[in-house]
Formats: C-alpha cells, sequence, structure tokens
C-alpha cells in the first residue's frame, strides 16, 4: 500500500503530528568533524556509569523476579516515596513517568481538545509544543525577556483567553536560558489563581544553578499560599542520566489520579528496573553527584560567555545564563537558519530559534549548548561561528 | 482546589479515560492466602536475572555514555535490526516502543478521532480497548469462537461500516486463548485487504505455543500476498521480560514513520538501557529460554484443565488453550461478578469476562491465568472455584 492509502486512513491527528525541524537538522550536523552546539544532550562523563552497573547488577541479581515484572502505573513506591518527601507531599501527589515527555504527552490528553486554547512562553521547549500540538489545541504565546515570562502580556491574554493550563518553564528555560525571579515567580501564581487557570511548571533544569542559590518553584509558592494551582514536572534526567527515561509529575490529587489513568493506557508503567535504578542512585551521593555536575557546566556556561564576547560582533545579544545547559541567542537582523547555512560551511552548527516559537516569529534568535562541548572547543566553535556570522553581516 | 475545579478544566477525552475495573479489582485479590488467578503476570521464575544482571553491568561499564544518553526515537539501530531480520523487512519498518502498550496508544494517536469506528474481537484485550478509548472512537465489536473472530460477522460489519482499522489477536487471544487456523487468517487478510480497511495483529503470545507448531502470522500471509495492510505488534515482555518495557511494531513505511513522529511526542524514545539489555539478551541462549517457557506454561495449562475436568460441575464450558497463559471460561447462566464476590470468601480469585468487550455482554464468562501458580495452587484453586460455583448453582 502507498503513501496515500495509509495518509486517506490516519485520523485527524496524524496530520497534526510532524518530525520536529529540529531533528531533522541535527541530523545534518552530525557529520564529523562538526562542532555542534545543537544537541541539548547532557554531558555523558557525567553519568554514573560504574555505580549504575553496580547497583543495577545488584537488583537484578537480588530483586530480579520485581524488576522484571510488571509493575503499578503509579510508579515505583519507593522512589514515589522519595519524591514525595523531597515535595513535602503525599504519595499520592506523585507519579513516576517515563521522562518528563511523557509528562507533557498526559497533560495534554488529559487537559486538551482540538481547538482548546493553551498558553506557552515564546520561545518554549519544542518537545511541550510538539506533544501539546497532537491534541490540536490552539497556542496562546506571551512574550518573555531574560527574567522568563512577561506578565504585563500574561495578563492581557488572560483577558482575551481561558487557557486550559499556563505552561511555564521558570528556571533556566529551555532554550532561552531564561530565570525567573522570585518576585515574578510569586506575582505569576497569583495571577493565575485569580484568574482560575492551572500552572504547569516544567522544572527539567532545576538543579543545575551556578551561584549556589535555588530559587522556590511556583509549585512551592502556590503550596504556600493553599492554592494548589500547579502541576511540576521534574526529570532525572538533567542529574542522572535521560537514557533511563525516568521523570515525575507532583500536584493535586485529583490531577494524578487522572494522569495515572492516562498512562495506564500509554504504556502501563515506568520500567521497574529503571525505577528501582534511579532510586538506588539517589540514596548514597546524590547531593555531590548534583553538586559536580553544577561545576562542570558553570565552567563551560563561563567559557562560552568569555568566547562569545571575544568573538560575537556588535549588535549580537546573547544570554549570560545562571544555570542549565544553553546559551540563547539574537541576531542583528540576520537569519538564523541563513546563518546555519553559513556556519556549517565552518563545520559548526547550532540550532534555530523559530521552531521554539509556537506562534510564529524568532527568525533571527538561536540556541547553543556548552553541555557536552570542551572549553577548547567551545572557543574554537565561537570563533567558527563569529566568521560565518560576519560574512553575512558584511552582506546585511 | 477541589475535584471539581480539576474536572471542569480536564479536556473531553479526560472523562474518557477511567480506572481498570480490572485493576481495581486486582487489589482486592491482593490479600494474603488468596489463590489469584486475576492478573495477567508472566512466571517470574523464568525471568533471566542473572543474565540480565551480567549483562546491564557490562553495558553500563563498556557503553555507558550510550546506554545512559538519549537516543534515537525509532530505537536501537542494533535491536530494530534484529527484529527487522527476524521478520524479514527492513529497518524503517520496525519501531521499538515502550511495551505494546504503547504501541497500541500510538495507533489510537494516529489513526482514531472522535467518533470514528475501529472494529475489535468480542472479546478483545483490555489495554487495547483502554488505550483506544482515550481518543474517543465508536466501537464496532465482531464476536469470536475458539478459532478467533467470526469472519461471517466480520464481513457483516464491514458492509455497514468503514473502520479504521481491524485490531485483531490471532494467537492465544487474552482474554479467550482462541487460536485461529491457517484458513481463517488467510481468509481475514483477505477480506481486510478487499475492503481497504488495514490490520493490527497483537501477536504478544505468539511464542507461547505448546505444540511445536507456530502458524504463519496476519503479517506474514499479507506479505506473501504483496499487499503491505498489517500493523504487527509484537513484545519482549512474555518471552524475556515485562518490567524491562520493549517491545516493537512492524509495518508498512509510511505508517511506522508516522508511528515515529507520535512516539517523539509521547516519550522521546523508549529507554536506551533497555533496549541495549535486550538485544544482549536475544544474542545468546534465547531460543532455549523461549522453550523452556513454553514447556512451563504448557504443564500449567495442562494441569489447570485437569483440574478443571475434575472439579467443575456440567454446563461449564472452558476452553483447553494450546498456548499462552489463560483459560477462557463460560458459566451456565450465572453472573461471574456474583461468582467473584463468592469465590473470593473461598480465598480464589479470577477477573471477571465483561469489562474484556468494548460492545458490552459477557456477563457470564471469565479469566483464569495460571501463568505465575503451581500445579498444586492450580488443583487447589480449581476445587475451591467449583466450591464457590456449586453454591451460585444451587441458587439459581
Amino acid at each position: 500500500m502507498d503513501n496515500t492509502y495509509w495518509t486517506e486512513r490516519f485520523g485527524g491527528s496524524a496530520a497534526r503530528i510532524q518530525a520536529s525541524t529540529i531533528r531533522e537538522l541535527l541530523k545534518l550536523t552530525q557529520r564529523p568533524g562538526v562542532l555542534s552546539f545543537a544537541g541539548g544532550l547532557p554531558a555523558p562523563e557525567l553519568f554514573p556509569k560504574e555505580e549504575a552497573a553496580q547497583k543495577a547488577a545488584q537488583i537484578l541479581r537480588e530483586r530480579g523476579e520485581r524488576a522484571l515484572q510488571y509493575g503499578p502505573t503509579e510508579g515505583y513506591a519507593p522512589l514515589r516515596e522519595w519524591v514525595a518527601q523531597r515535595f513535602g507531599v503525599e504519595v499520592e501527589e506523585v507519579l513516576i513517568t517515563t521522562g518528563s515527555q511523557q509528562g507533557l504527552d498526559l497533560l495534554g490528553k488529559v487537559f486538551l481538545d482540538e481547538g482548546s486554547p493553551v498558553l506557552l512562553e515564546a520561545p518554549s521547549y519544542l518537545g511541550a509544543i510538539q506533544a501539546f500540538r497532537a491534541y490540536g489545541p490552539r497556542f496562546v504565546t506571551v512574550a518573555m525577556d531574560a527574567e522568563g515570562m512577561d506578565l504585563e502580556a500574561l495578563e492581557e491574554a488572560l483577558r482575551r483567553e481561558r487557557p486550559r493550563f499556563i505552561y511555564a518553564i521558570p528556571t533556566f528555560q529551555n532554550p532561552s536560558s531564561a530565570l525567573m525571579p522570585l518576585s515574578r515567580r510569586e506575582r505569576l501564581v497569583e495571577i493565575a489563581h485569580a484568574h482560575g487557570v492551572p500552572l504547569v511548571e516544567d522544572d527539567a533544569y532545576a538543579e543545575l544553578y551556578f551561584d549556589g542559590k535555588k530559587l522556590p518553584t511556583l509549585f512551592e509558592l502556590d503550596r504556600a499560599q493553599g492554592y494548589g494551582n500547579v502541576v511540576y514536572l521534574g526529570s532525572f534526567s538533567k542529574v542522572l542520566a535521560p537514557g533511563l527515561r525516568v521523570a515525575y509529575a507532583v500536584g493535586p490529587k485529583p490531577v494524578i489520579a487522572k494522569l495515572v489513568q492516562a498512562k495506564q493506557g500509554a504504556d502501563l508503567h515506568t520500567p521497574v528496573l529503571n525505577q528501582m535504578l534511579v532510586h538506588a542512585l539517589v540514596q548514597e551521593g546524590f547531593e555531590a553527584r548534583v553538586a559536580r555536575i553544577r561545576e562542570v557546566y558553570r565552567a563551560k556556561a563561563e567559557a562560552m560567555v568569555r568566547a562569545l564576547e571575544a568573538h560575537m560582533p556588535p549588535g549580537v545579544r546573547f544570554s549570560r545564563p545562571r544555570g542549565g545547559m544553553f546559551v540563547w541567542m539574537e541576531l542583528p537582523g540576520v537569519n538564523a537558519q541563513a546563518l546555519l547555512e553559513e556556519a556549517l560551511k565552518e563545520d559548526v552548527a547550532f540550532v534555530p530559534g523559530a521552531p521554539f516559537f509556537a506562534g510564529g516569529g524568532g527568525e533571527n534568535t538561536l540556541r547553543l549548548s556548552y553541555a557536552t562541548m570542551t572549553e577548547g572547543e567551545i572557543q574554537e566553535g565561537m570563533r567558527r561561528l563569529s566568521q560565518a556570522l560576519g560574512r553575512l553581516l558584511a552582506l546585511v
């Protein structure tokens, strides 16, 4: 049967589900010799290989009947309890998910109907846009600055629209690296509550702060007010290893209960071995491990900012990340896609920013990830990027 | 926020997504002392604990950067290739999924719209009903006998309806244990092709045949005719271990490509460690392992049938499984839910059949799983069940 046979038989969502443009693009950037700042991968040298090898073997030998058997949809009880304790919530307010991507998909499945509005930052995380898009919502976007979502713009949007939820990444946002300060967090929580619109807080980069200070989450601020209006998504991908696909959602019991039901139909449960392994790995040396990851990324981020300051021509604006894995850049009147083509001639790559804007725009923006690069590669990569950019700017 | 706050904000699918009645019921059957034939769990003593421990440790030590990193959505290439070789297809016709449950969810997401018809056997696999239901289709059901779907009824249904696909479990069906013979398989493939309706073949129990004979799959028969109209779901859950959540879909490239896009938004990819581990485990001793699983289940199935023949009163009909993990039973004018209440007084449990009927009915049916029970437990369990049934029949 040819392609037409199948597209005639697909449902309406199939047309909405599309390959990520970035994903296709990443394939281009993977040829040998390219210094790629395009990916969003954590540094593999920080993975707990030896500890995971020991723990996995021990789990499979001593508790293999459990690790290899079907498990509860809600998650492996000791891991749920660990998360619950950390968040000061009841275990029924925690669901273990197969990566935070699954959390986003389940939220889409439970909250979104075709045509229903959902509110996102512009730019926002591409995986969220992709997960939500399958359910056919209407994206309402709100601009942001280096301190996160513009709350004037948010309030204006909420006067016009009644979104099913507000999706926010207040901490070291992917892609913009923006960090929302405490006062804005407090106001965001108040606005969402006042309008009766739930907040979804995606906090994948929570632990990757560089200056020793962790801000309160929207979740905490909301709970402190007694609202219970926030669903929080956390992940072990950036603090242990993404390949295990273990993350969690924390939220009000009615939401978690419904997400559990949705997850049951989606994959029955997250692999038990992976949950037991994560639980074993957070039992000892976890805080020291996260502290080391912070240090490594901080050094890389500083090298990146130094390299950008040394090489970038005037008019180029770039973020100075205070945590996370990314630098965000705005080009002066240059299309980032055009720059990418020029950059690939210099064997350097990044991700153009436009796909991160669910409502369009951002053609002059781009994202650079420093997480997997050495300081030498960062220096050389930014030198090459400035060469490519210089050629384009000469044409403007 | 209370329950009402959230239900007012959920989308339409949230109301369709419900807790599995069986799942709630299983909790009742888990109290100590109950001989439970209710679960659908494989026998844990057959899990490859020691081999998995060795292989997992080796993978994490030697290739931990890969096993713990993000991976491609399509799956770990060597495992895809292993499946492709086994099925004689190209690697682009294979997608690795997070259990077959995810394959069902992705098929629902890609093919089903609200109100669109989908055709199922009655009874059918509960997990499929649950996965599809989230997308709001209209279930069209076709009766079955011990040889699978009634093809007269199917043709009649296809004259009235144009389902998005036909979902069939032709081999040791969960729950009915029915095995579709070759001639009916051939005819099913022809009917689906003639009507231009895709077939989804769920083949989780394919390898668990007791009499040394493996029938050709619908997938093979369809390919032999050059149609390309079947999407096949296979799993490692019953031949290695379900807790790893590794399964696969094999089908035409346009379908696999669309499922890949849907999976990207659903969980990015199946955990890499799990895929590498499954690949390592199928490299050596796999056929011998599967042969042993077959033997163990065959012995249990025979013990079950002997026990049923010894204990069940006349008028009770039960299947004589030729493979798989289940016995299906029809009661003479007795409601299976009422029998369950009576059976729990005797400390024995099973699953009533009604939830497996997407279109209603089946109140006098039930499913018994022998996979995790010893022969002694099977004897004693069926004795207790006959006691409970005897009491109910005396009341009829």
